[in-house]
């Protein structure tokens, strides 16, 4: 019990401490690892169950699995103030995505204990649950569920091993029974610290960026059926090679984005980051392929104009080499969602206090916030990561930019639950 | 024991119904399967053994793995006829590449057995071993192996679970040490009998091709090293995304085999089989990629023009994309074959005897026969299957076409052992 009273201060080595702990729980061959739905991120988050506890937060799982550690206002009925990110990675991908969001709440809560700072509004620490794409084919699933976005077509969603995923949220402690409308209304405002994953802050050299809003995430997949056949007995022009379209598309996919760039001042891009061939056998033309598109637009405008194109020329494409376009299908689509105003003024505020020049910008990756978003007010701060290289094992950031954007939280945290 | 003598005659029914058999070893949930060095394998080798066996043939693994069934001759010191293919298959395959021109063999041992008919050579049928690529990376593992041309590197590769070749060659009765050198100099001819894979037979509504040779097989890698970066965040103009240039690479290698086609009186294929992304994510720009390509060339100077143009490109594609092109590696390159003139015009004479009409064809794909050439004058008879699908489980073929072409291969073995 701490009885001498003094300002909360971030203590950034003992954030960046828990960031490394949390980070070695990888799996060991590929680095740095935490899937969600395995015995890896069970392993996570019982390491956060203990530190949280240890912080004297009151832990528990929500309805939709996400892991929350509460620590108690002192006004009867005031509604909570969240902080919140994911730790969930995705392969072989980075220790701070995620990670660092829900580390710098932890931070903030210790920061005032140890001063023996008691908040009006309760302080909420949020593990969200899968933030990253998972082998169900989705994203964001503990802030879809929170916010009531997760329906009973997604819960139905199995992965390839058959597992369905509203089993899987009932695995790690979630009730997803209770999902399908919004599980909370009695959120103040929720914050969210990540690393930029992108390099104009590290341009600028600056520690802290207030972003504005999120921009719009649609993934497509479009699917190629072609005939497999003998690679070297069949002749080029009796051919219906699956793969022929599908590479095809990889470029016109590249070639709009590039021309939605121009014709754009929102942020704008599209990226094949899957491309499955079947049966991917050296002697075998190949009899299928699937690809999956992922659309990030400021503009949603933007993407809906490169989708209508995209539909044009991969039908085009799929016809100019006798393959079949077995699917042209949205597989999931997000509205961007704006940082609210007052909030972002206070983190400004706070920045500009602590002495922290900070800079206004746009987030193309998508973020639990997006979610969070439909239920309460939000705001986001970025910090620098290294070369803006993120889900990557490269991925890097420095203890004091994090540091910087927990003091800058802090601080707009106080003056909002000051009123 | 058949004591009464009479001509021997190719009983399809029979022949038909061990096709069959053999195909119901599988793997249950993805007919038809049987690839080499499984349990699956094994059990597909038990069944042939004991069907070898109670044919009356003497059964046998050489050094090389291979199985082999032998019936003797009647001339002390004769040199063997070899009949042979194999009884491996790609993932999801067919019935019937390498399975018929195996059980073809049998078969014509049966007749001349039926028939009280002793050859004055003896007579061996050969189960080649993983004539398919394994996950070693090589075809025609067993026929290499009997004609001396499975080096120590070779006998050293790995697959991914970290089982080396010569190992596995061990664990299936073959003797590795022994490897290097030809293990045979008592071959008088070899035959082998395979589904032609393409549709020259079908459009000239014949049963019975013979093969005037083998194209050249070549096997280029090509590797591409980019920067794995977030999807959203990254902007287009900041990416070094290794699926750009490898998905441009899939068209050059279709533009330039169309272009030699055109330019070449010889046959000539080229396909991507492969295409494999990392780490192949719907929300990460792809850090690398590797693509296989499978070259044939009836005449070898069209390949050697195709992999210097590919070359070339191949670097200015990466270069146009901010990619490295970490590797652009031969992996294997087999010398084109060609059939015996004498051989084959005992086939023909065999099949006009027969009132079979046939077509002299080469073959884009590559048999054990390519290898058996280096120990003995080698024939092959094509039979042709349906639509010219091979490789997949719609491969399709009649009776009536393999037992034509038993027919005309029995009839070819008694005019060479009369000599």
């Amino acid at each position: 019990m701490s009885c001498a009273a003094s300002e909360p201060a971030i203590d950034a080595g003992r954030l960046w401490s828990d960031i490394m702990a949390l980070a070695e729980i990888t799996e060991p061959d590929r680095p740095w690892t935490r899937r969600s739905f395995t015995p890896r991120f069970d392993e996570g988050r019982e390491w956060l169950r203990r530190r949280m506890e240890a912080d004297g937060l009151s832990v528990r799982i929500d309805a939709a699995g996400n892991m929350i550690g509460r620590r108690e206002g002192s006004e009867p009925g005031a509604k909570a103030i969240l902080i919140g990110s994911h730790t969930d990675t995705v392969p072989s991908g980075g220790r701070f995505d995620g990670v660092a969001g829900v580390v710098v709440g932890m931070e903030i809560a210790r920061a005032l204990d140890s001063a023996g700072h008691v908040l009006r509004h309760p302080l909420e620490v949020v593990d969200f649950l899968a933030e990253e794409p998972s082998e169900f084919g989705l994203s964001c699933i503990g802030s879809r569920g929170m916010a009531g976005a997760l329906d009973a077509h997604m819960l139905a969603a199995t992965r390839p091993d058959g597992l369905r995923l509203d089993d899987a949220i009932r695995a790690v402690g979630g009730a997803p029974e209770q999902l399908g409308a919004p599980l909370r209304d009695d959120i103040a405002a929720y914050f969210e610290l990540h690393i930029e994953q992108a390099t104009q802050l590290e341009r600028a050299a600056l520690s802290v960026g207030v972003v504005t809003g999120i921009a719009a995430v649609v993934r497509i997949a479009i699917r190629f059926e072609g005939v497999a056949a003998h690679a070297g007995a069949t002749p080029m022009n009796q051919r219906a090679d699956a793969l022929a379209p599908a590479a095809e598309c990889v470029g016109v996919v590249r070639r709009l984005a590039e021309e939605t760039v121009q014709g754009s001042n929102a942020h704008f891009v599209a990226t094949v980051g899957i491309l499955d061939v079947h049966p991917n056998a050296a002697n075998i033309v190949p009899g299928s392929a699937r690809l999956a598109v992922d659309i990030r637009a400021g503009e949603p405008g933007d993407a809906d104009r490169f989708i209508a194109r995209l539909d044009e020329e991969s039908a085009k494409a799929c016809a100019a080499h006798g393959v079949t376009r077995a699917g042209f299908d949205l597989i999931s689509r997000s509205d961007p969602a704006l940082c609210d105003e007052g909030l972002r003024g206070r983190l400004e505020d706070a920045a500009c206090a602590a002495g922290y020049d900070t800079l206004s910008l746009g987030s193309g990756a998508g973020h639990d916030a997006m979610f969070v978003a439909r239920l309460a007010p939000m705001a986001m701060l970025f910090t620098p990561c290294l070369g803006g290289r993120s889900h990557c094992p490269e991925e890097w950031a420095e203890a004091r930019d994090i540091g910087a954007g927990a003091t800058t939280m802090l601080g707009a945290i106080r003056a909002l639950d000051a009123g």
